[in-house]
Parts: structure tokens; C-alpha cells; sequence
């Protein structure tokens, strides 16, 4: 049953790969599985998508999100040389083709991007809730952002922009993963630390 | 630029529909919307999947499953009729058609399924690791069976269970969601009572 | 062994007390057992304290107190009088003599209380930030204020705030248990919603 | 006011010392203070209560609750050496007197111990139940035993034979508790792996 898929290192149709499936370079954040999927579920991707990613680190969020709508276009945001060569290395070794990866600081290269997105996830960046303002202006009707955070001042901010935005359908999970891992004869559970995930839809 | 996919109630191509847009019974059981992720992302649907999904509940995996994966057949095993109205009504809400209610109590109804399956949900019953034993044998070699539970004896026996048919693969998560509510002028936060979401996969 | 013990309804030298050992008022708030142990940890009792406890509902924090610190002296802030008379109720039934209750609003009625505390605890009121401005000023150098919160304004504005004071040894905690729970044969895990303790000392 | 308490490393009558003010050696496990403060609730030390600690580790509980009972007796059970040591010297740098420290491999060296406890805490061990198993009969009527485990095997297993045992008052916790730490010029949430507190009294 599976041998035509078995050429791809993710043949299946949910989102959810493991996370050492990535490539990585240490120091570089990832959105641990879990996360991802409550991204995700935020961001209501269509099919005909166009997603900015800001900050998108190890570059799983444009992955998933290629898998999920081939048909999509996907820019991934990111300044660091390193990590936009990993986010191109990680689109490569899934068979994702419509993400491109934008080397430039956001806000200020945001200008420089044709189109207004319709979807925008903000995994990282020096202010979220200046990112969220800056974008919110090119997002279309009815676009979607999404915001990940582990920082209180993050997500207060940001709970605070998107009601200032006057957002609707304003989302926000905090994340509390236990992932259960053998210890000798034994399974403990390990946590993982905290992520909050914030969405909000424009009017 | 969202015109065309108006008409349906979950036009994207990610999981995680609210709770809320679900038909539901009051007392019938529903993994919410968190948890789901877990069990999509550990199930791994294939394209052209045969899903078993016991103990539906709601519907809920059904639903999300076959918006996935249009091509997949799924089969929900429900031995209440009212809820097994319920799986068709919310099915129809959301234009799936790909989902077949087998009304019966499982283990002993699964006799009459045609086919075997290369995944199977399991999300109640009486017996979660005896449900586990009797389906293994009709799973097809690298499927994958992954179990939702809210007990500690299920979360125990299942484990074990999995670790006696030597599934490959087993991954436990424990979720820990709280969500962000409005309280007044202010938000709090608001726990789900956590679930476990075991998977393992057949040599 | 426990004989002599037993006319007293906790004899025990630990905190703790079962939340349902507590006459109750349905609506009026009280800190469950998890996290009463987490706001007395974090306001380091002394053995001749003087105990501000302000927003004291059901009047827990009161009894703990008194019962770990006999010679402490415990001053319970409460503007409505039928929650004034249940914490009264409370501390009687378990044999607290150190309380009284100031019946009256914070900040308002503290120009009315003797003396300057060395520990104030906030469990609740209008505005959480405000109330640690009002009541610093009257904590001696080298005191400490605790504030126990479920919202994300309270959690910020008093982590600010304490900033802003430059407050020493600030700790801040998020409560996040589960109790497991009998349900028929098995047993079930309970989310209790989670609570941010913050406490910091004054130079 | 505090100046008379000063030479004391926690002259304070609450529970909850700072991990950090407890000597440590590497790789010696060292219940984490809000772990401690749920163990310390379930114990229900009284004044005059004999203690076993066994697998004691870092000696955080004999600790704690020295400084809570300085009339109650407690015996701390440890088989390493070095760990041995490293309890007596942190009962000497709080000043705690009340505790001896019983150097063997529990249970076998538990015949060797004068009297019956009232109060049992089992905070390692190779077999948690068969530790509670061996301990039982030990443990006068009314007293309890305390058990603190982060693996599944122990949790249930543990849950099974204070069942077995007709324990009265069995209490379960898991904690799960979040501390919110400095990150340059932001706060992070970190998650504490999880713990489950498990206590029972005999009849």
C-alpha cells in the first residue's frame, strides 16, 4: 500500500512531522510538532493561499503548510543568510516547490514583496506587536494572522494589537505538551515549555 | 479572493474546525479540537487510506479525516444509533462523503467490515488495550493504530499493549491546552483536561 | 497517636487543607489547595508577622496563615460583608484566632489599619497593579507582596509593576494541576484552570 | 523586623525553600519546591509524627519538614554514601536536628529501624509498589504514605496497590507548573517536567 509513496520523506496527508525529520542547525528556534499543528489550524490555509511566514527559523511552518497546499505560494521571511539557506535546504529534502525564501529584516523588506498576503505567520521577530501593525495594512479582507510566542510580553502585546485592530475570531492557546520517553525500563514524561498562539482575522 | 469557497462550512485545507461548528448531543463525547490534531498528526493519513474510526463520538475524525483526504474511505464503528445519526448529520454538514457509519459494537461488529484497514482511530470503548488486540490483526502491515484516552487505566494498558505486539514507531503525547477566554474587561486562562493520544505502527 | 489531636478540624503542622474541609458561598472565589501552597510559599511567613491579606474571599490564605504563624497577626481586607462573616466562619471553625476582618475596600480602607505589614498577599480586586502602587508604600523595607491572578492583564500589569518597583527576588509561577479523579471503573485526570502567582520583596 | 532571624538560611515558618539554597550534587535528583509543597500537604505531618523518607536524595524533604516539626522524628533512607552525606549536610546548614539518616537499600534495611512511622514518604526506589508493599505493614493505623513518581509504571502501579491496600483518602496530583524566567529583555515561560503525588491513609 505505501510503496508508491516511499520515495518521500512525508507522503502522508496531515500535518505533524516529527521534528527530527528536520534538518537544523543549532541555536535556531523550531516550533516544536505540537505547536506547529495549533499554528496551522490557526492560520485556515486555502488552497490558493499566499502566506507570508516572518521569522520562520528552521523554516517548518512553510513546509507543512507547502505539503498541505501545493498550490499555495509561500514567502518565508528571514534575514539571517545561515537560516535562509537551512528554510531552502528543509523546502528541498519535503519536495516543497512553492516557497520562496526572502533574505531581508521585516518589517523594512515587506515593501519589497508583491501581493498582499491573505494568510501571515509571525513565529519570531524583535517586536511582535510592531510586526502585527506593520503587516496588518497589507493583509487583505478577510486574511488571517497568526502569532507564536513564548514570551509573556509577546503575547500580551499582541492579545492587546489584535484587539486594537479590532480583529475578529481572535484565538489564543497556550500550548502544555507532556511527551512520554523511555528512561531505562521505565516512561517519564518530559514537558515542553510553553507556547502561546494567537490569531486573529481582518474585517 | 475567499468568494468561491464561501459556500462550505470548512473550506480550508488545514485541520482544526472549531467545536463549536459541530453538530453535537449533549453527554456524547467530543475530542476537541486540540486533541484531534494530535490524533490527525499521529495517524498519518495516506491519500488513499482505509480508516477504522471506533467509538466516533461525535464525529469529529471522520469529518476532519475525509476534508483531508477526499479519496480515503473511512469507516466510523458506532453502536448507538442516535450518534450514529449524529456522524452522518455533521458528515453532510461538512460535505464529506467519503465516511461509511458501521452501526455495532466493536470488537465483535468488525467481522462484518470488508477489507483491512491501514489505519485505525480508536476514541472509547470499554476496553481500549482489548480493542487494540483485536484490531492488530487485521491491520495491514505498516499501518498505523493510534488510541485517545482520558484514563489513566487506558493510558496504562495501551502502552503496555503496544509494547507487546512490538508496534514500531509508539509516540504518547500528553495534551495540556488552556485557552483564552474573556472574563469582563479582562482574559483568562481556561484549562482542557488533558488527554492522552498513543500511536504505534505495525512491523 | 492521633487521639488528641482529633477535636481539632487540622492538626497538622503542613498546609493543605482539602478545599472541601472549607464552608463555602457559591460565586465567592477561593484559591484551591495547589495553589494556596504556592502563595504561602512565595510570601515567607515570618512567626510575628503582619499579614495583609486583601481580596481574601473564602478566607484560606487566612486560615492557612494563622494556623502555620499562631503569633502572627493576619488583617483580611473584605468590602462584602456576608464574604466578611464567611472568612470569620472559616477561621472559628478552625480554631484561627490571629484574624480580624477590616470590612471596607482596598486601597480605600487601609488608611484605617494600624501599623505597617512585613507580608500582603492580593487575591483579588478591581484593578490588581493598582493595588500593589497603593499598598508598597506601607510594606516595611525588606517585605514582601504576593498577588495571585488567572488573567493575562493581571499577570502582566503586576509583573510591570513589580519591575517598576524594583522589587527583589521576584518570582513568578503558573499553576498548572491535574487531580485524578475517579470515573466508574477508572480513573480520569481534571484540569485545574491555571493560576500566575507573583510575589517580590521590597529593599 | 526580620533582623533577629537573620543567621538562619529559612527562618521562615512556610514551606517552599528556593531550590537553589539546598547544596546539590550532580545527577542527584532533588524534588523541585512546588513538587515539595504538594508532598509536604499529602503528608499531614503533625508535631510528633515519626517520618520515613526513603530515597531522599538531595534530603529537600527531611528539610522541610524538620523545619516544620522540630519535634517529630525522621528517619531518611539512603543507600549511597555520598548522598548520605549530602542529606546531613543540608539537615546542618538548615539547622535542622530531628533527622537520622539510615544508610541501606530500602526495604531490606527497614528491619532495622526502632518503632512504626506514621508518616511514609517514597520519593525513589527501584519498584515504588513493592516499596509501599514492604512499608504498609510498618505503618501504624491512621498514618499515611506519600509517594512522588514521574513515571507512568510508578503512577499507576502505585495507584493500583494503595487500591489493593484499601487506602483511605488516596489522593493524586500531577503537577504541572510553568516558572517564568528572564530572556534578555523578555519572560519565558519554562515548564517543569511533570510529577505525580500520590497519598494514602491506612485504616
Amino acid at each position: 500500500v505505501v510503496g508508491s509513496h516511499s520515495t518521500r520523506p512525508w507522503p502522508y496527508r496531515t500535518p505533524g512531522i516529527p521534528d527530527d525529520l528536520f534538518e537544523r542547525i543549532p541555536g535556531i528556534p523550531m516550533s516544536p510538532r505540537e505547536v506547529r499543528l495549533l499554528i496551522l489550524a490557526q492560520l485556515r490555509l486555502l488552497d490558493d493561499s499566499l502566506l507570508w511566514d516572518i521569522g520562520a527559523g528552521t523554516g517548518t511552518i512553510p513546509v507543512e503548510a507547502g505539503l498541505l497546499c501545493p498550490r499555495a505560494r509561500i514567502v518565508a521571511v528571514e534575514r539571517d543568510n545561515e537560516v535562509a539557506d537551512l528554510i531552502e535546504r528543509n523546502c528541498q529534502k519535503f519536495g516543497v516547490t512553492g516557497v520562496t525564501v526572502q533574505r531581508g529584516s521585516a518589517p523594512e523588506c515587506l515593501g519589497e514583496l508583491d501581493g498582499n498576503p491573505d494568510r501571515i505567520c509571525i513565529e519570531g521577530g524583535r517586536s511582535l506587536s510592531a510586526l502585527v501593525e506593520a503587516v496588518w495594512p497589507r493583509l487583505v479582507p478577510g486574511g488571517r494572522v497568526v502569532v507564536a510566542t513564548s514570551t509573556l510580553e509577546g503575547l500580551y502585546r499582541v492579545a492587546e494589537q489584535l484587539a486594537a485592530l479590532q480583529a475578529r475570531q481572535v484565538e489564543i492557546v497556550q500550548s502544555g505538551f507532556c511527551r512520554l520517553e523511555r528512561r531505562g525500563a521505565q516512561q517519564g514524561f518530559t514537558a515542553l515549555d510553553p507556547t502561546f498562539v494567537l490569531g486573529g482575522q481582518k474585517h
